[in-house]
């Protein structure tokens, strides 16, 4: 039985096959429109995200399959005290997958451990949300045919953007992709980034514009910036404009994750090569290949996915790691590729 | 393809046509109960209306559809800021129809103009709620069988009730109906209306009750009244009792939108003529003939609706009007049959 | 048509019945998962609690149906000062069964009174909440075969449990069945349950264990405790841990309503004997069962039930009771079998 917590959790080769499915979905939806006809899909939202609920509950119903929609379960007087590996276990009862949103990194991970059905990270704090990497994949792979060789633009706020770097680790397995990084100085990729990945940076999104394959734009938000006259001379800068994209090449894809406020002009919208919407539906067909393949997956093998980890008394201290939360839960690492030992749950080093 | 943002977008023969639907649905349900197995509909309610959501949400379950409840997008951190045409898209990409709840006027519409499935208002602040009027004429047509010549008393509130407004626009269009209007001074029918309509003015039910056809109550709000002791010395003269009803003709209906709290008597409920539940139960079987209808209207034609307006410098200062909260609509108005500038949001007049 | 108030609406044959289907729905799952393909179930909660909802819900959509989830209609301002006999009748108009959850004891034998359609009580206060005891006999049934003879071990809380009271009352209609009650001596069993069954008591789990076929554990809050010491110098005691376990015959079952917090140790999830999660799954299949039985009634028999009363004058004063906020509610009681007067709604004594 296999969850998902992260996008690496899946090879090139699944993504690749991933973004297949969702492209026959989109293609022949008949053939799909009753394949979970007896399922039960649990949305398990400990914060609320709109967009990302509706996204899942949509690709179920065009699975034909049947959805418990639980956005207050963290209230629930009843559950308060209950512990992460319990309440995945009366879930369990409920429905045949689980797609969990939690504040607190790691939560979907312990959902998964003790689960008896799959688990999908629809977020976990500010650590995973691969749903939302798959969409943006999807958009790429549908619009481009490939991943290999892109010269794939980001602007915007990349130091706080969860989303961004995501999309680097994933890109970042395929051959020749480069990354130009688009942002004010106050704003860029953190220099953990740049160490693994080799990317270009630059403030000037108008002299980046005419080299990308992919535009993925972003939000930047006022309270980032220390100095509000700084933000104020900075952010026209960063707003895409039907002036701006004219210097794009003509097949240049322009992604957002939405909501956007101001960061892209309206008058863009009727650009052919404005993908922002096209997103959201990739989105809902990524779910549905997703949830069918772990479905399927969980018909043939019921055991449980185990992480190999250590427990010797080093202690986990991010303050937004589930181990925080959950005086239960053990502190347990594993060690990275560089020797580091990161916390099992939310990845940031042990002490 | 079609969007419902007021009963009188709706022709005469669309509406009989629908009450006809409905009385088939009412009559062999097995016919339809799996005509929508694969279709999805939004209720996407930026304020709550539990009873309209409700309804709504039953009927597309008879049709054999899905139902994506979405109650908390005005609220949701995630849509701060997000205009309403973005909101539209993106739900267009989750669902085939959306029931849409707003407490701006005309905010329907402009979900209507930037959607890509039908839209049905379902209630734009006190604007327009066309499925409320539709339930209260299938309630009309199957008790009576037609609406030409009837003599349709309303009483209460008349000058707030925004329900018996709708219900006059609708009934005007049909030959010989007179409407007597009952109500204290104080809540009598806008002289606006007066204008257009020829109605008839009473202070007295029990005078006015042996002439109807048809009996709509509505709720007297105490706070309406300037004057308590004027509140209390009347509120009885309007409270429909058994032995104001023993005057009423034998085949005289009454009608209420309900809740109700005192403005009928429970004894009343045992009269055969008592139609207020079975007003709920046409809500619902109205509510599926229009949403049947749009979603087949809708797999004909694609193309959106375009209303013609004109943009010109005039201005829209209706506080309610959904132009006074979406920075970037403009403003736009159409003449009305007198020659008035009437914002196409919200049917204020330009200044 | 029949509605299920209380656990002791069921004759013994009928929860045998129940339990029988529910045992048949695990075995052939897939000969009931479109029994209830067009019908609707509301579940009407005017209190949250999640779990409860969440069983209704899956057990619902397991049968094939529809779910109309009702959270909001105590807060939906439309409904303020709508009676629950109203509130009752608009619901039927929109689904096939009502499970109905409300804070007021006897608000779903009003509701019963008053809808078209059967209904379930999900809780009303600490009145009765049949369901979760069906839940509880069905895993008794499930795990030992039969109810006669067994000895129950009940420990924690049984001053305030009310899941305890009823399992009593439910169990105590089987030849045989030896209750031992497991408390500290603040959270006796109140005495008049002592008078009525035949119970045996104890302060101490370790001793009782030996004994027991069932092992029912419930949850020992701080706040019943007077004194804190006294709280911090026994709650260890009654905590159910591998080793106190040791001591139990091999085929004893261990039970919890749950949520847990530490009243069983997680050690012991591993032990065959604990069946607590198998209690959640047996809640859904036994709510499987029950709204497919009273669904298949509604079939054939249409009429409301009607429970005798008599109305003289006397009254309820229970504050806790739906008298005291329904202000046209009749106070009406019937004599138990001792001669006292009980109320209809709440079964407290008249005065």
């Amino acid at each position: 039985m296999r969850s998902i917590i992260d996008t690496l959790d899946l090879t090139v080769g699944e993504i690749e096959e991933l973004c297949d499915t969702a492209l026959d979905m989109i293609k022949r939806p008949k053939l799909y429109s009753h394949i979970c006809d007896d399922k039960i899909l649990a949305t398990l939202f400990f914060e609320p995200s709109t967009r990302t609920r509706l996204s899942f509950e949509a690709a179920m119903y065009e699975l034909g399959g049947h959805v418990l929609s639980v956005t207050d379960m963290a209230t629930s007087s009843a559950s308060k005290g209950e512990s992460m590996a319990d309440t995945s276990k009366v879930l369990s009862a409920y429905s045949d997958i689980i797609a969990m949103r939690h504040p607190k990194e790691g939560a979907a991970f312990v959902a998964a451990e003790n689960a008896n059905v799959p688990v999908i990270n629809a977020g976990d704090g500010g650590h995973c949300h691969p749903t939302q990497t798959l969409a943006d994949m999807l958009t790429i792979y549908r619009e481009k045919g490939h991943f290999d060789g892109l010269t794939v633009g980001l602007c915007g706020d990349l130091l706080y953007g969860r989303t961004v770097h995501s999309l680097i680790h994933a890109l970042s397995r395929y051959e020749g992709v480069k990354f130009i990084c688009i942002s004010p100085s106050e704003l860029r990729l953190p220099s953990y980034m740049k160490q693994d990945f080799n990317v270009e940076e630059t403030t000037s999104l108008e002299e980046a514009i005419p080299m990308l394959d992919v535009l993925y734009m972003t939000r930047i938000q006022q309270e980032r910036f220390a100095d509000r006259q700084n933000y104020e001379r900075l952010k026209d800068s960063y707003v895409l404009t039907p002036e701006k994209l004219s210097r794009a090449k003509s097949d240049c894809i322009v992604m957002h994750p939405l909501p956007r406020v101001k960061e892209i002009s309206v008058a863009v919208d009727k650009d052919p090569r404005a993908c922002y919407f096209k997103q959201v539906e990739n989105g809902k067909y990524m779910r549905m290949a997703l949830i069918y393949k772990l479905l399927t997956d969980a018909e043939e093998d019921h055991s449980r996915e185990v992480r190999p980890s250590v427990s010797d008394g080093k202690k986990c201290v991010n303050p937004r790691c589930i181990v925080s939360v959950e005086q239960e839960l053990p502190h347990r690492y594993k060690k990275d590729s560089r020797g580091v030992c990161r916390c099992i749950y939310c990845d940031s080093e042990m002490v």
